[in-house]
């Protein structure tokens, strides 16, 4: 293959006979990644589930530049197959059981491929009117199987809109919230704005502080216990209000979650959206993970309170089948988002614009250009409808009972928070490691426990600090994962704990800073 | 089908025996939709280029709530065809020419569909090291490509990232930006710092500087003028930063733009980052358009002085055959943009992050989750290769200077802005409206030529305002347009204007103010 520095060009630049949009050959390549992708599914639990790569592999692997002349799709299929699957971390894996789940599904996929395939950029509706108009729609039907206040919808006078993540979707609410307050008491005060969350909150948050350009001493991270299983407490949040305020501070923004990353701990929307109203405060849900289980109606209950709230969002790809990125936001005041937002140049001026009769997103988010997600999710709602989404939910919930279960059968080990949706905290208990605890510590050990089971490639895990404590993060969701795989799971921990635990005392075999003196 | 309203539940709500990614299941209808899109293409010259809907024509056609059971794929594509395509405006289609291209391709939609396919969640190397490695990778190739200095190469101490589009780009080099003059002088002087642009810098710079927490009032947008083709006087420039530093202000962020959206004017790069290092001003080039033409050795030298800048971005999605959204940021010194955007929460600690060999692009943009947006980039640039897509580029504006061309054979039509790339700005001259230009204006009719010729569905083009004239904007880009599409255009525009142009005189019929005096 020729490189960049071949640069003779051919002789005849000017006529280009290739065809990259070709429908035929679309087709014929088309359906070669299809059966490619169909067979990655299919052989996924041959592979481990964290690549086991080295940093640098791919360097190593891959030519310095880009190739000068063509090279086929059956060449780089096998390229695909040889560089590229070792390095990646199958989150599609049924023995996926880390972070949080990134759900894909056969319709969120073809979703993806439709958007993809039309390719259409939906900044405003005139550029696409089914993109806005789809978006609009799905978003009260997803709104509607919440069960979220009708001031929520579009129908109700609020609305919705996709967004890439959850990270832009507090952003735009955060943004909203500043000018909206700044409006009123003078733009030199941004330094006196507050932003108020629990120690549990998504680091997201801050990040989106910082970026709003709120003063980063005014970031209030309200410390969370274990007794109050990590909720954000009303009456603590209330008492750094008060503190605030007294110092000529502005309260200016919660962020309450609802399934936080740690130990999918809830807030108490209700109280907390009282002591936010006394203060002016807008209110973010964010329900990333945990929001999808809330079309059920034995789950429902977990978003109480949030008539309370200004904004509310979700994460449809993390636990809703439907694949990265989608973040589902909704708002009461559209408004509040299009004044911070909006831009109104001349290139982009049109009647349906000015008839305002018609949404134009480009004033809803960051960007101006935007992807048709939209059709992914409502592919998701059609093809799978109500009553599967709910059963596939609950199969994750039980499943992770079960998994729950299985621990609480070996007393070596610990649940560490409650289990209120599909993920499960625990951790070798510090009791199981006896006397030589002075050793290797209880987070040391689970730690090494942790980093055992990963490296052996057959399931994969990760971990939070919650209270000071590690624990092993279990988060059944993934689409493909079924009793058997999490049953599996539990015995691959079982095996590493019993190479770590041996005569029941701790035995840590896993090179702690103290191993040259137990050894 | 049921509704969200048929709330009664299976019997067994806890077995589910359905597999939302049953890897034969995925072949099947994976091959469907594969067909569908061909098909699409084939036949996406029948539809109106812009959709011809009315506002909230979906919401009669689709139900109020989600289906309780589940429907086939075959229905939803029947829906797809019946009521989605008629809302599309068909951005693929060879008769798009419309504000800049979104240039599809067979292989950036295979990308696409892989990175959909592995659905992985390259936030930082560890979770998916051949996510951010591929990454590293292509950027140095796109940027060797584009002869960018070293210093903007991972090679050469710098490093590129994907982020979704130029809003981002610009929002997280500001954010970076702003963090280090604010670091030095103190976060209290916020409200003093000064973004510059053109009066036709992209409005994405504004909407970032809001919301970065600029003061509005600090946005300078140099005017520009015909005489100087639009582009942004380093004069002017230098003018406007001493008045604000007079005004005890403190100059920040310029953004010079190579290719704007309204004329594809190209700022002077060297003598504007001369003027900008006097000042210690991070400057930021957007290439949004034009930068894929710089690949080509003919065009490089539009980006001459680009070494003096601190970033540059370009959209892949828009001129480089790669499916939304895909914008290449590069950046001289990524610890910059680390410092400001970077979180390093608990949850995500590991040892790779820790060696410091490997980088956590997470740090690098706004969202915490990304998209494997480089398999794409990959499969164009491979697949494709330099010659191909230097070739592609060059019949494009070929093409447009056939238009071009055209244009100056009809002495009603004047172009009126330097044609750099693959755009022509162009109007109905004034003089060719004669003596009846009192009752209908220059830009008013323009206006209504404009608004017939896409009301037709034949074409679409879109159009601008620069120096307060209103021009129709001809962008040629589209994957599938050939000559004849570009002949074809021409000769719709021709049509329309001899229907509004009679006798050589202006006797507009398309609805102006005083149509009622002159009928």
């Amino acid at each position: 293959m020729g490189t960049i520095n071949d640069n003779h060009e051919p002789e005849n630049i000017f006529t280009n006979t290739m065809n990259p949009l070709d429908p035929e050959e679309f087709r014929r390549q088309g359906h070669i990644i299809i059966d490619f992708l169909a067979d990655y599914y299919q052989n996924i639990e041959n592979y481990p589930v964290q690549s086991q790569v080295q940093p640098g592999y791919l360097r190593k692997r891959l030519p310095e530049s880009a190739p000068y002349n063509p090279e086929s799709i059956e060449t780089i299929l096998q390229d695909v197959q040889t560089d590229i699957i070792p390095g990646l971390t199958h989150w599609q894996s049924p023995n996926y059981f880390a972070y949080f789940p990134s759900s894909g599904s056969i319709s969120g996929f073809l979703g993806e491929m439709l958007s993809t395939g039309f390719n259409v950029v939906g900044f405003n509706w005139i550029a696409s009117p089914a993109a806005t108009e789809l978006e609009n729609i799905v978003m009260d039907w997803l709104g509607k199987m919440l069960t979220l206040p009708k001031s929520f919808l579009f129908s109700g006078g609020g609305g919705g809109v996709m967004q890439g993540t959850t990270c832009e979707a507090m952003l735009c609410t955060l943004t909203a919230a500043r000018d909206q307050t700044l409006s009123r008491i003078g733009r030199e005060s941004i330094g006196k704005l507050v932003v108020y969350a629990s120690d549990q909150t998504h680091f997201a948050l801050k990040k989106a502080s910082q970026i709003a350009g709120i003063n980063p001493m005014n970031f209030r991270a309200i410390t969370t216990t274990k007794s109050t299983a990590f909720e954000l407490s009303p009456e603590a949040l209330r008492s750094a209000i008060l503190s605030d305020v007294e110092a000529g501070l502005v309260p200016l923004f919660l962020c309450a979650t609802v399934g936080t990353t740690s130990s999918t701990a809830v807030d108490p929307l209700g109280p907390l959206c009282d002591v936010a109203k006394d203060y002016g405060i807008w209110v973010h849900v964010d329900a990333a993970y945990a929001g999808s289980a809330c079309i059920c109606p034995e789950f429902r209950h977990f978003i109480d309170g949030v008539e309370g709230a200004n904004s509310f969002s979700l994460n449809a790809h993390k636990w809703f089948f439907t694949t990265l990125d989608c973040c589902c936001l909704w708002v009461k005041d559209p408004n509040a988002l299009i004044k911070a937002l909006s831009t109104d140049p001349e290139c982009l001026r049109n009647k349906a614009t000015e008839s305002k009769q018609v949404v134009d997103y480009k004033d809803w988010q960051i960007a101006l250009s935007r992807r048709f997600r939209a059709m992914k999710l409502w592919l998701v709602l059609r093809t799978y409808g109500i009553s599967n989404l709910r059963n596939l939910i609950r199969s994750h919930v039980n499943m992770a009972k079960h998994f729950e279960e299985l621990i609480g059968m070996d007393k070596r080990f610990e649940v560490m928070a409650p289990r209120h949706f599909a993920m499960v905290c625990f951790r070798v208990s510090a009791s199981a490691m006896g006397k030589d605890e002075k050793y290797c510590s209880s987070n040391e050990l689970n730690g090494k426990l942790l980093e055992s089971i990963n490296a052996s490639g057959r399931v994969y895990m990760s971990h939070a600090v919650i209270g000071g404590v590690y624990v092993i993060r279990f988060a059944v969701g993934a689409t493909l994962t079924n009793y058997g795989h999490v049953t599996m799971a539990w015995k691959v921990v079982q095996e590493h704990a019993d190479a770590m635990l041996m005569c029941g005392s701790a035995i840590c075999m896993w090179g702690c800073a103290n191993r040259q003196e137990w050894r």
